[in-house]
């Protein structure tokens, strides 16, 4: 499987998504301002992908910044995680991974400048085996929700690309085709991105599992004809009552997959868990620009100076989610004290802003 | 207004709509055979356009073709009409369209030659003209349903473009805005052939009624946003009992709209009604060209290989369907009697395959 990011010689190395399918193209990148204009323009994109690609990148500042003592590095720290903050504004992955950042920082600032550098790499890398270790557990364990030969709706990419490796919804779907479930994933190309047709359908395709390409606007007919058994997507945040922000489009496939009486799945890390927004109303969501609607790969194809309306995401009330898989397991119909148990659980090893 | 399709000099010309909305390039066609491939490639769409031009493409036929008996000519007529049938599955005016023709010519048959190629050129030009003024009538009667202030979706595109001039949904638009009703209009882009984007973005845009464009996935959210009033599509083949075979996309957003209490509207003429089909699981459903989905103006945008689905409609049961709006009025709920009623309307002056 490629990787989606590295640390390597002290640069940080990732796949520019913007180029696939046609080339796997990757940068190598020693300054930070670069990982944020990447996360910006969608180089890197997915929740628990740009959470490790904003460790690295302050991890990478703080290796780099000319400071010589411990008030000028935690200056240079402090601005350089305000700049990563506002790279983007909805997947809550990214304001995490910062407050992990940051925690290190603070214990670990009364070594040297050398060790501190170090702990921060250190951060970084832990926060990425972390995710794809995750990953795995989110794999296993919503397998078990996935039957033999059942067709599997997904939306955007929350696969190895949109994380540290091997995804989230797909790594739920990777999992039940290593357990041997045949399945047929129905990959919507999500517009305006693409990254179902870019992304989700490259890494399936590659792989060898079934995935078939649709529209947007075809996933209801595919319902009604029995095609589709179930729905599995991501997460940018969920709020602590379990209502999910996620890819535009998200909203509309869980209130069509309950009226024709699909389940319809959430797979995320909790560290795409806000337990400080009580409700999906108040998830901020990112308006991006213009001209992704009205152009393709640079092409237009609207008239010029027409209006348009952009919003990244939408959010689904979380009575329209049948599970929420998260690395600490299944949790069926989540609801605000299901969802805190799930920090409780004594099985959780990593850390986060609701343990630490 | 610019014509969709006009008979100039004994050649049609029509808008090739495959270059909207960069350019405005004009075709005009001497051989029919040019024609039945424009219905194809989708230089013509939109069930009442493509009625039209396959009515004036036999007409054109009939004029070129080099019989010197009514025994010939009534053989290449035969043959035309066969051609065109096979042009695309789904659009019932088509169908429709020919049996016209069909009966013009036997009507006319006892004639010399050259006043039955007359005739069924006259027949083509009062195809046209019928369909023109059931828009206006559709918009008429369509607008009292559209309050001031309203935003209303639209899916594909049932305008100027897709009929002989003035449009069905949009006709019906046209008629509020022309009423002095601030609407809003928000235009499904219309993957994967983009007539949202392309055709009725263009021409909203130029009559300077307002337009947002969205993606597909966006509609669902912008109704829980409150932003839309109501949905207006068109038809491209109703069943006698109100089941609507439209654009993909449209089951989907009736049942959205149904599920945020928004009332669905089906406007189209009822040359697009079927009267031999009783419900919609009968309605043939053309399966397009894969590239469609994988390509956008000739650029991949999905791996090479991959499956693709592209069925280029879906149906919509009636039971979602508010009311069909036709030349003959507002139908509310419509089910097989009101549907059936239609054609028994003192008001009706045209001629179909059900009052022949």
């Amino acid at each position: 499987m490629t990787a989606t990011i590295e640390w390597i010689d002290d640069k940080v190395v990732l796949l520019d998504q913007r180029f696939l399918p046609r080339e796997e193209r990757y940068v190598a990148f020693a300054d930070y301002r670069d990982i944020i204009a990447s996360i910006r323009n969608l180089a890197i994109r997915g929740a628990p992908a740009i959470a490790i690609a904003a460790a690295m990148g302050i991890a990478l500042a703080v290796l780099n910044v000319p400071a010589q003592t411990m008030v000028e590095l935690r200056e240079s720290f402090a601005s350089v995680c305000r700049d990563f903050a506002s790279a983007r504004p909805t997947a809550v992955n990214l304001f995490w991974a910062i407050e992990r950042m940051k925690r290190r920082f603070d214990r670990t600032s009364g070594d040297s400048l050398d060790e501190l550098r170090q702990a921060l790499k250190d951060e970084a890398l832990t926060i990425l085996a972390e995710d794809i270790a995750a990953n795995r557990e989110i794999g296993r364990a919503g397998s078990a929700l996935i039957s033999d030969g059942e067709g599997i709706l997904t939306h955007c990419n929350a696969g190895a690309l949109a994380t540290g490796g091997y995804g989230t919804a797909l790594g739920v779907i990777r999992a039940a085709w290593e357990a041997g479930k045949r399945v047929t994933v129905y990959v919507d190309e999500t517009r305006p991105v693409l990254q179902g047709a870019r992304l989700t359908a490259w890494e399936l395709h590659n792989e060898g599992i079934p995935a078939v390409l649709i529209t947007d606007g075809m996933a209801a007919s595919l319902m009604k004809r029995g095609l589709i058994r179930s729905v599995i997507v991501g997460a940018d945040r969920i709020a602590a009552n379990g209502d999910t922000a996620n890819k535009i489009g998200t909203y509309g496939l869980a209130l069509l997959a309950r009226d024709h009486g699909i389940p319809f799945y959430v797979a995320a890390p909790r560290s795409s868990i806000d337990m400080a927004i009580s409700r999906g109303e108040d998830i901020p969501i990112e308006e991006r620009d213009p001209s992704e609607v009205t152009h393709i790969q640079g092409i237009p194809i609207a008239p010029a100076g027409i209006a348009v309306m952009n919003p990244a995401f939408d959010v689904t009330p979380s009575g329209l989610i049948g599970a929420l898989i998260t690395e600490a397991g299944v949790l069926h119909r989540p609801t605000a004290p299901g969802i805190a148990s799930l920090f409780e659980c004594s099985c959780y090893k990593g850390e986060s802003q609701h343990s630490a």
